[in-house]
């Protein structure tokens, strides 16, 4: 349709013109972009393969052979250049005027390729600007809000699939398998990360990968899972009883949950992530099970996972409105079980709002 | 099994040995490896955060509390050490000896970091050493050949899966979803990239992400796809074609077919990519469509789907006996559509041997 096109290119066309000026601001004459997430969020490019030169006056995206085609349908706000080898050979072609201050992301850029780089463009004053753009890529608009939004609908459908599949006759790899195959059924580009299934004891390691252990009756069983939509990503854990499961287990889960509510109720915008980590564990550590919770509280997603801003002991700074995180507390008593509980959230001023919509409350299948 | 853990050991140990040699041959004190995949091929460990410090006489391997019980199931020749602050800060605790001449992944290692630890350690000197792993990890061991095995025999098995489901009911993300469920179904642990099912003119682009698009009648569908299995990787691809296809489509399938086979055929340890690349891109030269031929012939696969020894223009060095890579030509009309067929071989002195098993006549369903 039309109309849409044309807000889309509008959109872009302000990220390229915010962009701008930064550089103005910084004092830069151009800047250089390799990393595939900031390309795809300034240009629309989601190809595997790019590097994106703005000046203060146009911008160049350079890939390869492979996506001539697809160049030509996502980009709208830069001048597509296929170079077949290496946008540095076209660079160095003479075809492009490029001198001055160019920032370059040093947070993401080898010391190998940065060494290369000001060998092969020796005009270039190559400035480190690391961070460059998670100011900008933080705060999201209701486009990427709304994506987001349908990247967790999938999600809550996921895990009704899944609920009813889970049974001690199948294995962890099962309900994985389970997950990312709906993941696409639904929608989904696919998973934005593998899946963790984690059953009694395993579910004490925060990051187990699924393995072909049968789940095992009378335990908790930890189900993390997210998925890719247009782009923008998902992530959830809930965690469920399969069978009759302990009182400590119970009690555990019930405290691990009120951490979850206090955590939504407690976050806004303008705190920082230190703060909203500290009310999280400070209530842990009062219940006894402070030490139980080594991982931090949560993080931001949009067009990757784990993204700024981060909810650590670490995160200083002032969490923006219009940012994602997620509030995601665990315990987990080594050998014996763990349980965590994770939402997405938007933080506004006034408060946070969840995305998900899935049962909180202990389900036993 | 008793016997089974301790020949591990001893080939991890073996690998501990062969990097301190090459440190000893560089001249320096320490090798501090940062990336996960050299990090897995050294210790064994699979978990998504750590760093190794290999001195000349022990090595440590630094992540954090949610791996603490991952780690002491999976690492035998390092010493663990849960560093929950990061592990410079437990660097820079003085509890560890380090100075001198430490080399470092130059091509792994982002500029900022760098920068951070050269602060934070300042009686170390790090010394750059690009590719320090490559001539180590190319040549695969029995062990690591098994597993690759292992990765295909499941891939074959997903294709001979998906076919009978190729029909014009179901679209290209269908398919993706089949495949990433079978892969797991089968015991992988996961994708080893996001397959590629592109039907009709999609298949022009060599590397189109699978779509909401029913696969088209009469039109080649390009299947490319792989798993991991125990941390090894496999990759094929196949071009299928739904209902009858044209005399044009059957005449490039057999172009791209012999030219594939001629790649096999040409293929043995000691010759380099580009010569490689050379003979298979000059056969389809003098058919004419050698400018349909956009990318490179192939790839090395082991713990990383794409690594050494690239197969390209600029490969010019040998390819030695024991790697593993991909032969994989291909022919793209824009707005037609694309042909593209893939095996995985294994380099000796006296030829290659395909893994894959899948047929590769064209399979009209």
């Amino acid at each position: 349709m039309q109309e849409t096109s044309e807000t889309l290119l509008m959109a872009d066309q302000a990220r390229i013109h915010a962009l701008q000026n930064e550089l103005q601001a910084a004092g830069l004459d151009a800047f250089f972009i390799t990393n595939l997430t900031e390309i795809r969020w300034l240009t629309g490019f989601s190809g595997s393969n790019a590097s994106v030169l703005v000046r203060k006056d146009l911008a160049w995206l350079f890939t390869d052979f492979r996506y001539q085609e697809q160049v030509k349908s996502e980009v709208k706000n830069a001048i597509p250049i296929i170079a077949n080898d290496g946008f540095i050979t076209e660079l160095k072609s003479g075809k492009y005027r490029l001198d001055g201050q160019v920032g370059f992301q040093s947070d993401k850029i080898t010391v190998s390729f940065l060494e290369k780089l000001k060998s092969d463009l020796p005009d270039v004053d190559f400035v480190p600007k690391p961070a460059f753009f998670e100011n900008l890529m933080m705060v999201k608009t209701p486009d990427e809000i709304e994506k987001m939004q349908k990247a967790v609908e999938i999600s809550d459908k996921v895990f009704e699939k899944i609920l009813p599949l889970i049974s001690p006759d199948v294995t962890e790899l099962d309900i994985a398998a389970e997950i990312s195959y709906w993941n696409k059924k639904f929608g989904a580009e696919k998973d934005s990360f593998d899946p963790i299934v984690a059953s009694g004891p395993r579910g004490a390691m925060p990051h187990a990968k699924p393995s072909n252990q049968k789940l095992l009756p009378n335990q908790l069983i930890v189900i993390d899972m997210g998925c890719y939509y247009q782009g923008y990503a998902s992530d959830q854990t809930r965690t469920v009883g399969l069978g009759k499961i302990s009182s400590e287990a119970k009690k555990i889960y019930n405290l691990v949950l009120q951490a979850h509510l206090l955590g939504i109720e407690s976050a806004k915008a303008g705190m920082s992530g230190k703060i909203l980590d500290e009310i999280v564990r400070n209530f842990l550590t009062k219940t006894g099970y402070g030490s139980y919770f080594g991982h931090s509280l949560g993080h931001g997603v949009g067009l990757e996972v784990h993204e700024q801003p981060h909810v650590s002991r670490r995160s200083v700074a002032p969490m923006p409105a219009g940012s994602v995180i997620t509030i995601e507390p665990g315990i987990y008593l080594p050998e014996q079980f763990g349980v965590r509980i994770e939402d997405m959230v938007l933080l506004s001023e006034s408060g946070a709002t969840p995305f998900q919509k899935s049962a909180k409350q202990l389900i036993e299948v």
